[in-house]
């Protein structure tokens, strides 16, 4: 049987397979920042040559920011026709000094809970999207074809805000219309439970600087009498929250969330997800966000305003007496349900103009977009396609989950292309993606391979 | 006469003093950052070559930290002994880019207020301490010798917290005392207008990082469950401060605290301090501290708790949606009447830590120092003398003021060498000192280096 020796050859080919993945991540393909523009650049170089290996027509194609890669193999047959997607720029590395090793130069490391893949973009995105790839090279060998048309399409924005991704998709919608988007790049709810994240949060960025005082400001002459920038952006940030509730206290902030429905509240109750060990992990003796919600409906169906980073004055070695001309503060908000993130925006920098003390000003910064939560069309049969095939790679029923994160791409495939997504992803929770020490385990990559095997034999059967 | 002389030798002299204290402010002798410790030392042996060129038995003094520059000219009389202090160290220069020249490559420049010497130490303290030597170097060049006994004592670390000072005073007791210490390190209240300092501020440092979860995490998954540290720092900032009054909310900061008497107000309200000129100047439309005092009495009178640094997080070009491990706070207090830093510091850690979320920490830097307010002897009758000189040479009455800044080694010369100081600065408010392009008026430097001249004759008269 096909499929059988498909999976056997992505087994005997799973050293191979780590090495391609580590050379790729060997690329510091940080997208939001410029100094490695040439670094993103090499990276979908490479990703071109990779599929070229495998027979796909690929193609670097430029945009204004950095480029997508695209590839194509097929004609349309009765199976379906799909676009996979995944992202081959990763998360900037600071604070550098709290890795083990350095984070493009990526080992195996055997740790308590087995063997992982360590190093920035092992798990978002480079190690995940290759979990395709690389059962698709499978595929191919054994058989020589794919068993359906594909489209392969690589954003390298998506750490940064995707700036690209929708002039692109609406020049090039003929090219890249398919049946059905297949994305990469979510975790399983629970080590070893396969999932298909049926939700997913949406984002809004913003970035503002308050302005005080014309120049620097030696405490001394000014302390007392002066308006400083950092305790007055201490306040506004503290005014974004109400401490009883846990919630945002911005004016409308919460127009267009909805509750979650009992019998899906049922469902992720059973799922396999464990609050306790997800808090703990990481140093919480509890949920801190709003009272009344648990752990995963916070993570999942709740929005939030969070501060990312806030910086202004003095922070070298030793003190100065200064009261600094500026302050400033980047923040992002998951959005959920039918959130307007344009509308929020407008009600954020009210609420911070509104906040303002006299000679207090605000400078906004106008390039960060936002995105819609979306849910997925899971009344389609691929879903159930699909999940027999996770479930029968992992022993273990697949789980239709929310997600806490945002992958904005899935709303612009519906909006622009008219497509449907299907996201699974072979994740954990303790990845580290976006912190020190990002790994990916080895288990989520080789069995992520051979789940893309069954799903495209179960997809095309 | 001999005074006459003197000043007709300082001002045939300006333009070479004026080029020796450039070669001075090209040291970048940034004390509070270990990477420029060697330009210290150098700043350091450029003072002993040039005390020795006047004949003065000067020496280089090693410390745990930066080293001490003492130097001894002239035999006991009846005239006064005394010692002069300054400081050679300089404060960092960032931020950088809102300089318009390098910062340690000064030039004399023309404004509209004058001109002006510009470049980082020009007035803090470089500055203002070579008007006391050029002064003595022209008496010596007149009089072949100084009309009294004078210890010099220039210390390396005055903008790093003086670590050394204490126990180099303490150390060396005997060789440094004298009958009055003499400090250059004030400015006048107002343009024109010679004033000694008879009460300064004390100080209190602190510097403490919030700790939350035990990696960064990503929002994504972390966000809304997930404790931030950077709206905790926000949270605890806020906190310092009753908005509706402008005090400190920290229990006990006000303990020793007293009003100003009646009289001394009176003064104060006469001696040309123009308000709306000092707020205006900087950006200020209203003084923003305590409620019910002026600016004046919020600089002089009244005690801060300030915020010199926040920073945590992400600051980097784009976006990057972390939830950060540690979130971090420079503040120093300005102390008046009878606080006691030691006191206070325990009152604000105490408050910081009653503030915390559960799950949340706190990190304390326990290498910062805190000094009390001093009120200066102005019973003694070398004040009245220097009274006298100081509006013989700017042609107006000097004028009592207090002082927002803090000077720690005036504390330290009372209780270690049992010694009074006056202190006579010529530094105007718009120096921006502490900022970008600070700058020195070439007035402040000619007349300061007459009014030292006057000052010791009228002291040995």
């Amino acid at each position: 049987m096909s499929l059988d020796a498909v999976l056997s050859r992505i087994d005997s080919d799973l050293d191979a397979a780590t090495d391609r993945l580590m050379e790729f991540l060997r690329i510091p393909s940080i997208s939001t920042d410029p100094a490695y523009k040439a670094d993103v650049d090499r990276a979908a170089d490479w990703l071109v040559e990779d599929l070229r290996a495998i027979g796909i027509d690929a193609e670097k194609r430029p945009t204004s920011g950095h480029p997508m890669v695209v590839g194509h193999v097929g004609e349309d047959t009765d199976t379906p026709h799909v676009l996979f997607y995944g992202h081959y720029d990763v998360q900037p590395v600071d604070p550098l000094n709290l890795w083990t090793r350095d984070p493009f130069d990526p080992a195996i490391e055997n740790t308590e809970k087995g063997r992982v893949i360590r190093g920035r973009g092992a798990s978002d995105d480079k190690g995940q999207l290759m979990t395709f790839v690389e059962a698709c090279r499978a595929w191919k060998a054994v058989n020589g074809s794919l068993p359906c048309r594909i489209t392969f399409f690589f954003e390298g924005e998506e750490e940064s805000g995707s700036p690209s991704l929708v002039p692109f998709l609406e020049a090039n919608k003929d090219e890249l219309k398919a049946d059905l988007a297949l994305v990469c790049d979510t975790s399983m709810v629970a080590r070893g439970v396969p999932s298909i994240a049926s939700q997913l949060r949406g984002m809004l960025k913003d970035e503002f600087t308050i302005t005080g005082p014309r120049i620097d400001l030696h405490s001394g002459h000014y302390g007392g009498p002066g308006l400083n920038p950092l305790r007055e952006l201490a306040r506004i940030v503290t005014s974004f929250y109400d401490e009883e509730t846990g919630r945002v206290a911005v004016g409308g902030f919460y127009e267009g969330v909805h509750e979650v429905p009992e019998d899906q509240l049922r469902q992720w109750q059973t799922c396999g997800f464990d609050e306790k060990d997800y808090l703990s992990s990481v140093g919480y003796s509890k949920p801190h966000g709003e009272k009344g919600y648990s752990a995963l409906e916070q993570q999942w169906a709740r929005p939030t305003l969070e501060v990312n980073g806030l910086w202004g004055g003095y922070s070298g070695a030793g003190s100065k007496t200064v009261i600094p001309a500026e302050a400033h503060c980047k923040i992002t908000c998951r959005l959920v349900g039918d959130q307007d993130p344009d509308k929020l925006r407008d009600a954020i920098r009210a609420h911070v103009e509104a906040q303002l003390s006299p000679d207090a000003g605000v400078r906004w910064d106008n390039d960060l977009e936002g995105s819609r939560a979306s849910v997925m069309n899971i009344a389609r049969s691929e879903f159930e396609a699909a999940r027999g095939a996770l479930s029968d790679e992992w022993n273990r029923e697949a789980v239709f989950t929310g997600m806490g994160g945002s992958i904005p791409v899935v709303g612009f495939f519906r909006s622009v292309l008219g497509l449907d997504s299907m996201l699974v992803g072979f994740a954990n929770e303790d990845d580290a993606i976006h912190s020190p020490n990002e790994k990916y385990d080895v288990e989520s990559f080789h069995k992520g391979m051979r789940s893309w095997a069954r799903i495209l034999d179960a997809l095309t059967r």
